[in-house]
């Protein structure tokens, strides 16, 4: 055995979220949107030419990234395109947060900030969020490296106020302020894009994987300051020229352009999250006011373990994390409504065999 | 305007290559085929059900990782799927070389490797090839942190023979040495893989841009034993869950299985560069015998800016690199029969007015 083994890179290796697939499966548990994505896609997949996918890909995506600048009303030289939001993200870290203080970003986040942080070695303090899974706007107000604020937040589904945020970023205009909007579509008062316009240090993150029902094409999208961009851009190109396949660019622009289907599906969304908020409410379940396509609840009698267990039995799957302060919690993706009446239907036995024991 | 400029990843900007998009162009100056990819993988997109893409991919591409496995021979806990080659060897570098010892690899050779090593703060350096542009294999002999070889090597198109390979792999088992096969399917010889049989240090890495036609997919792999497939899966799923695109998979495996297209289209490369070959000998070029998709060629009189910028003006697109020992060389994709002609015609005008001068 030769000892190539001291050199291997120190990771935690990642245990994969579960991905079950069962005919009769009721599949909760990663956020995906239940609607298809817009009629537009099938039309691209049609019509594409596949001789075209013998050559490279636009290094820069020039296709989608217009695309992306005219729905925002943005310059071109404002949008990063990436695979997916994940990529977005790491490459903004691996660009802006190489200072010695650390970066903030809250305890109960997105589980991949800390990874990326320790995978780029930059240093970071998780910011406890309030009892109500709020955060404490003057906690980010004094010195450090970077912010990273996912608006809606994740898994807690709690949106913060454009207001805040711009108050948290006027405390912060020497740092690179990263807001990671996956969720915003599915919320009221929508995306914060607009500080683009006033401040250059603040980065929109979204993500087709939810809203335009594009996780497996792997689309996300970054808008900031042109400074900003150029930045992003230089590293991205640094390592790799063609991130992009030549069809996500395609079907990205396709899904962006369906207006109409956009709203119609995350009004759908929308509507099955608010009724299965009442229903939750109805079973005894309590929860912060989810804007996104998920509902995090706890119940005030029964374990989120039984009822994620008593779930997975009836093929329905959500998403239970073992962390910390919300291990009695369960993270529930919103479906179609039959699958929400399913889903209710299921957690009420549950509950009653349960409380009936 | 704030100081969060200070805290920029220092990165020398990279200039991409021209991607030039005119109708009448012959471009000779990316490596890609000049064929399109498999009819099955029109095959694909016309019945892919487009519902699927609001679900997240396989992370693992398990589909493709298994049809890669049968393909080669080997376990499926031997294959590694990325983004491209350009994904796997990042990963693959960032993996396995966290040593003090610098990596080696040849002073010319595909132009990534340095600039991954430094954006890893990986210690590299760069062993001359000889005059013939051969790897002089006692070089590698020495203690070093891994070896990164690309065979047939880029720009250059020179194939190293698998014994000789062997032989710097036995004299180097303690580190990880990873064979970049880009172009090997236009070998004779053929691929290295066999040795992942008897070494568990090695890397195989191939691409499915040039000799699948699927550039414009992203799709690279690589082969080794399980425990370097384990540590390379344990680095990627650590910061990216989902990297390849659903439609990325599907396509990789039609085109892998379409055993008798890939031969065809390889054999006729393959004759084209022969042709070409002989006619840039009668032109009075010199180079080494390539056995890739493209020929690196200097002229015994014409400067090789004098023909690039000659072709350019009738949109004939090869390469050239300014680089130390190959600034007088063009590196010249081989297209199809129609385009070499074009591209041997041209050329001969070019030389016959300088030469007239």
């Amino acid at each position: 055995m030769g000892n190539w083994r001291d050199n291997l890179r120190k990771i935690q290796p990642y245990v994969p979220g579960e991905q079950p697939d069962l005919p009769d499966m009721i599949k909760l548990n990663t956020n995906e949107n239940p609607y298809p994505p817009s009629p537009k896609v099938r039309k691209v997949l049609d019509r594409y030419r596949e001789d075209m996918l013998r050559l490279y890909p636009d290094p820069a995506s020039e296709k989608l990234t217009q695309a992306i600048a005219r729905y925002n009303g943005v310059e071109r030289e404002q949008v990063f395109v990436g695979v997916g939001s994940d990529d977005v993200l790491a490459i903004a870290f691996m660009t802006f947060f190489n200072s010695k203080q650390p970066i903030l970003f809250p305890d109960i986040t997105y589980s991949f900030y800390d990874v990326w942080a320790e995978l780029f070695q930059i240093p970071y303090r998780q910011i406890p969020l309030d009892e109500d899974f709020r955060m404490v706007k003057e906690d980010y107000f004094g010195e450090n490296g970077g912010l990273v604020i996912a608006n809606p937040n994740a898994p807690t589904g709690v949106y913060q106020g454009i207001d805040a945020l711009e108050e948290i970023l006027r405390h912060n205009q020497d740092v690179v302020v990263i807001i990671d909007e996956a969720y915003v579509d599915f919320s009221q008062e929508g995306s914060a894009k607009d500080l683009v316009e006033r401040y250059d240090n603040v980065l929109i993150v979204q993500t087709y994987s939810k809203s335009r029902s594009l996780a497996g094409m792997r689309i996300g999208h970054a808008i900031g300051s042109r400074d900003l961009i150029a930045a992003m851009n230089d590293v991205r190109f640094s390592f790799n020229s063609y991130p992009m396949t030549r069809l996500s660019t395609e079907v990205g622009v396709a899904a962006m352009e369906d207006e109409e289907y956009f709203r119609e599906t995350c009004g759908k969304v929308v509507s099955a999250r608010e009724w299965t908020k009442k229903e939750l409410a109805r079973l005894g379940f309590a929860f912060q006011d989810s804007m996104t396509n998920f509902v995090f609840a706890t119940h005030e009698t029964v374990p989120a373990q039984v009822i994620y267990e008593g779930l997975r039995a009836k093929h329905i799957f959500v998403r239970h994390f073992s962390t910390p302060r919300i291990e009695n919690y369960l993270r529930i993706s919103i479906g179609t409504d039959r699958e929400m009446r399913r889903f209710v239907e299921e957690t009420e036995r549950i509950i009653e065999d349960y409380c009936g024991m």
